[in-house]
C-alpha cells in the first residue's frame, strides 16, 4: 500500500440493520468495482419506532466508526436515519453523505404522470413527513399521500413475500392510496422491495390501472453512480464486500442472503461493539 | 419516612419493551397493595433476534437500574432474557429473580390432558429450548412442540389482534403444533395475549377438539403472588405503578395501553439513559 500513489477509499454504507443490504446489492450492481464496508447495526434494530434523539445518536455511532475505515463517502441506507439524522451527519462529516429519501423522491417525482405520489414507510418515517418535504423540494406541485406499512418489516423478515397474508396487508395498508388514486408508489422503507411484487399487483388490482412502485435502493445506487462519476475517485479493482454488525442474530445467514439476493457464505462478516 | 419501621418496598419488572405490561397488569390484578416499577428497555427492543451474550448485559443494565429503586424482587416479564439471562441476575443479585418462562411451563403442566404441549414463542426463545426445559423439570414425560410466531409481535402492536390477517397467521403457524395433535398451548411471548381469543379460537378449529391457551403472564402472576405471601412483605396501601423507558417512541400511548389494558394518562412514566 505505501507505495502506490493512489489508495482506493470504500464507500460506507450503515443501516439499522440488515434491511440496507437491498442498498448495498443495488451499488454493487450499479457500481461494481467499488470497494464497500457495510455496517448493520442489527444490536439496536429497528430505528423505525425510535425517537428522533435516539436516531441521531445511534447514526453518529454508526458514521464515526465507518469514518475508521477512511471511507470516501458515507451512504445513509435507512429511511429513517435519512429522514432525522442527514443534516447532522453533514454538518459533522466532511466527506459527502447521501440518504435514501431525496433519490427515491426524484425518482417518484420522475416516474409519476397524474402527480398523485404514494408513499409506503415505516411510522416512524411517515410521522417525520421526510418524504413529503424531500418530494415537494422536487416539485411542489406533486401531492403525497404517505401511509405506515409496519407489517411489511416482519413479513419481508420471515419471507412471507407472496401468498395470502401479505396480500391481505397489502390490502390493507395500499386501500388509503387507492382512494386518493396515485399512480406511482415509493418503497420509503429498505425492507419493502422484497414485497415489490405483491404491492405492485395488489395496487394494480385495486386501483384499476397500472402503477410504478419506485425501489428507493436502485434510486440511491443511480444517484450513487452519478456522484462517484463525478466527484469521487473510483478505484481500479474488483470492488469487495465488508460486513460489520452490532450483534449476529441467530438466523443472520437467512436474514442476510433474503436481503443481498444470494448466499452469505464467503463474505467478510465481523461482529464489532458500539 | 424516616420514622416508620417498616418501609414498603416496590417489585421491579422489566422487559425488553412494553409487551411485559401484560405482565404488570396480571400481578396489578394480583397483588393490588404492592408498588410496582416496571422498565421497559424501548431504545432496545426487541431482545429476541440479538445474541445470549446481548441478551445477558442488556439484561444486567435493567436488573441495576431497577436496585437503585430499592425493589426487594425483580420480575424479567421478557420471555427472551427469562430464557438466557436468570441465571446470570439470580447470581449477581441478592433479591430473588422470577422468570415468566418456569411459571408459564408448570401452568401448561398443569393444564394437559394428553401430555402434549405446544408452546408458540419468538424465534429467539424458540432456539434457546428454555420452555422444553421448564416443561421437563416439571414433568420429564410431557412431549414438548414449540412453534416461532414472530409475526404475532407487530400484529399484537398494529392492534391487528383479530380478523383475517391474524387469522391467516395463525392457521400457519398453528399448523404444526396441530399435525402433532397438542391440547395445551403456551404463549411464551408477552405480546402474544393479546391474540389470545384469536389462538384459541384458530387452534381449535383446526385441531376439532377445545384447546388450553395458557397466558404465561397470569401464571406468573400467581407464581408471585405465592412469593410474595410466603416469604417478601407486602406493602400496606394501595400500590402505584411507575414506569421507566429508555426511550419513549411516538405511539408510546397507544401501544402502551394496549398492553396494559387501559388508557395510560395520569401514570407516572419516566424516560432514562441506559
Amino acid at each position: 500500500m505505501a507505495d502506490t500513489g493512489h489508495v482506493a477509499k470504500p464507500i460506507g454504507i450503515f443501516d439499522s440493520g440488515l434491511g440496507g443490504l437491498t442498498v448495498a446489492r443495488a451499488i454493487r450492481a450499479a457500481l461494481p468495482a467499488e470497494d464497500l464496508v457495510y455496517l448493520g447495526d442489527t444490536a439496536r434494530v429497528p430505528y423505525g419506532t425510535r425517537s428522533a434523539e435516539t436516531v441521531i445518536k445511534y447514526a453518529i455511532g454508526c458514521a464515526e466508526r465507518l469514518l475508521s475505515y477512511d471511507i470516501k463517502l458515507l451512504v445513509v441506507a435507512c429511511n429513517t436515519a435519512s429522514g432525522v439524522a442527514l443534516g447532522e451527519l453533514e454538518a459533522r462529516l466532511s466527506i459527502p453523505v447521501l440518504g435514501v429519501i431525496q433519490p427515491g423522491a426524484k425518482a417518484g417525482v420522475q416516474a409519476t404522470r397524474s402527480g398523485r405520489i404514494g408513499v409506503l414507510a415505516t411510522s416512524g418515517t411517515v410521522a417525520s413527513g421526510a418524504y413529503e418535504r424531500a418530494i415537494h423540494s422536487e416539485n411542489s406541485a406533486m401531492r403525497v399521500f404517505a401511509q405506515a406499512a409496519p407489517l411489511f418489516v416482519p413479513l419481508a423478515e420471515e419471507g412471507w413475500v407472496t401468498g395470502a397474508v401479505p396480500r391481505l396487508a397489502a390490502e390493507r395498508y395500499l386501500q388509503p392510496l387507492v382512494e386518493v388514486d396515485v399512480d406511482t408508489i415509493v418503497l420509503g422503507c429498505t425492507h419493502y422491495p422484497l414485497l415489490n411484487e405483491t404491492i405492485h399487483d395488489v395496487a394494480a388490482e385495486l386501483l384499476g390501472h397500472d402503477v410504478v412502485v419506485v425501489d428507493s435502493a436502485e434510486a440511491t445506487a443511480s444517484a450513487l453512480r452519478e456522484t462517484v462519476d463525478t466527484g469521487v475517485a473510483e478505484s481500479g479493482t474488483a470492488g469487495e464486500l465488508r460486513i460489520l454488525v452490532t450483534d449476529l442474530p441467530g438466523q443472520f445467514a437467512s436474514s442476510a442472503s433474503r436481503f443481498l439476493g444470494k448466499p452469505v457464505q464467503g463474505l467478510d462478516i465481523q461482529a464489532i461493539d458500539l
